[in-house]
């Protein structure tokens, strides 16, 4: 086992549409000085290019049903509009970074979803052990920061979409068999909420018990169960460290100074 | 001087937008062995989706006018749709390809071109020795082939449109200096043609006197015209070969075993 620490931060839609709070949250990532990956989606940039395209963005239980003009448009959206916006900024901060989308490298392959009760579309599902740690361990130790955006390949020449969640949660599995891994789940919330109402009901801790004690009472918003189940179903022991906190208080909360957040005990 | 062999090829619009014609490219792409980089632009499918988008496509000379709406449109088609088509399209034919933009890796930099007689808007004029050829040769040494789109940045978090011949020019200068570089401008045609209608008036030869007299007769195509002006005013003599020709026929070209396509003869 290396003891290179590594730390992914995993960066919300809502966040990435506001170009203030997205340069405020790329000059903090700018900041930290360990090794580093940053993950992202963008979702509503993407629905209001369909709704200007004429498609009708569909999702469901927070998952984007994707046909074929539809995975055209987040490819465009989220490996071309947001992600070389994501790469310009953070070279101006001072920060080398190269995105990626999984086909580049090779760096992650998935399978596209069978059609069940849900037909997902163009939804790739990650392929266990596909991460090519090889080649994100080269950028690493060449100091440079990958930035990985949700589209995927299946190896047969097609893109696929993936979760931005779904995928972060793997990519941090799969990182923390060789790297001391820590994963920040950063969006527009100061972390889970008691009440999404009361910014100041943050839950400091959460385990899989008090998770499940949670929904029974109902007292999760429907935007963080997606979020929470996928931690608690796929994240393994081996990463380090789980927070959900505000894009905001980044810096302070990967640097340890801070409480600020949801510790997520796995 | 190393003597590494290094082929870069220019992939023009045309051929991307024929599904067909752009696999068979590609999958003659990945047979050759020898370290190699693909530049491309896509502007047809870009004026797709900017029209589909109500934005009317601008040119001047063969050159794009960017405004910021269109920078949108052509950051998201060549950064995202088309280079990740690519990148997947290799991975199928067993290429090791990474998409980059300018701003990846700071691989080019670029500065927005002064408004003229003409404002071409968000137009990058790559910088002078800007070419990041330590992280070009770090993917190449590691059997990446970078695949590099037209899409650029300036080091203050803007990102700015160049043209795709320029930059594959651009890149070719810079790294004749330290590979033995050859370029190849790939196209529908099966070179640079005496009559544009007659695909067997391919002209074999064309140096600096000759393309001067073939202006004069006003023998040269509109759309030929731009390619060879900017070959002849910014390649230099490091650049140990330049070659237009016929996409389909590139690995023929690339490998020597034939004589078709136009010579530059710098």
């Amino acid at each position: 086992m290396a003891e290179n620490k590594l730390k992914i931060f995993k960066l919300g839609g809502n966040v990435i549409d506001n170009n203030q709070e997205l340069e405020n949250f790329l000059e903090n990532i700018s900041k930290i000085s360990e090794d580093k990956i940053l993950i992202h989606g963008g979702g509503k940039i993407a629905n209001k290019y369909l709704k200007k395209l004429g498609i009708e963005p569909r999702m469901h239980e927070g998952r984007r049903i994707t046909d074929e003009a539809t995975l055209e448009v987040v490819t465009m959206v989220y490996a071309g509009l947001i992600n070389k916006k994501i790469i310009a900024s953070l070279q101006k901060f001072g920060c080398d970074a190269v995105g990626l989308s999984g086909c580049d490298g090779d760096v992650i392959r998935t399978t596209k979803r069978k059609k069940e009760s849900i037909d997902f579309g163009f939804v790739g599902d990650p392929d266990e052990k596909s991460v090519n740690a090889d080649f994100l361990s080269l950028l690493l130790s060449s100091r440079l920061t990958p930035v990985i955006n949700s589209i995927n390949h299946d190896g047969q020449g097609n893109l696929l979409n993936t979760n931005a969640d779904t995928l972060a949660y793997f990519v941090a599995n799969s990182l923390a068999e060789i790297y001391s891994a820590e994963l920040y789940v950063c969006f527009e919330k100061p972390g889970v909420l008691e009440n999404v109402n009361e910014n100041d009901s943050v839950i400091k801790n959460i385990n899989f018990a008090k998770y499940q004690r949670l929904i029974e009472e109902k007292k999760i918003d429907e935007g963080m169960l997606p979020k929470l189940k996928a931690a608690f179903e796929t994240l393994n022991s081996k990463v380090k460290k789980v927070v959900i906190c505000s894009a905001s208080d980044v810096f302070d909360v990967a640097e340890g100074l801070t409480t600020k957040g949801t510790v997520i005990e796995l």
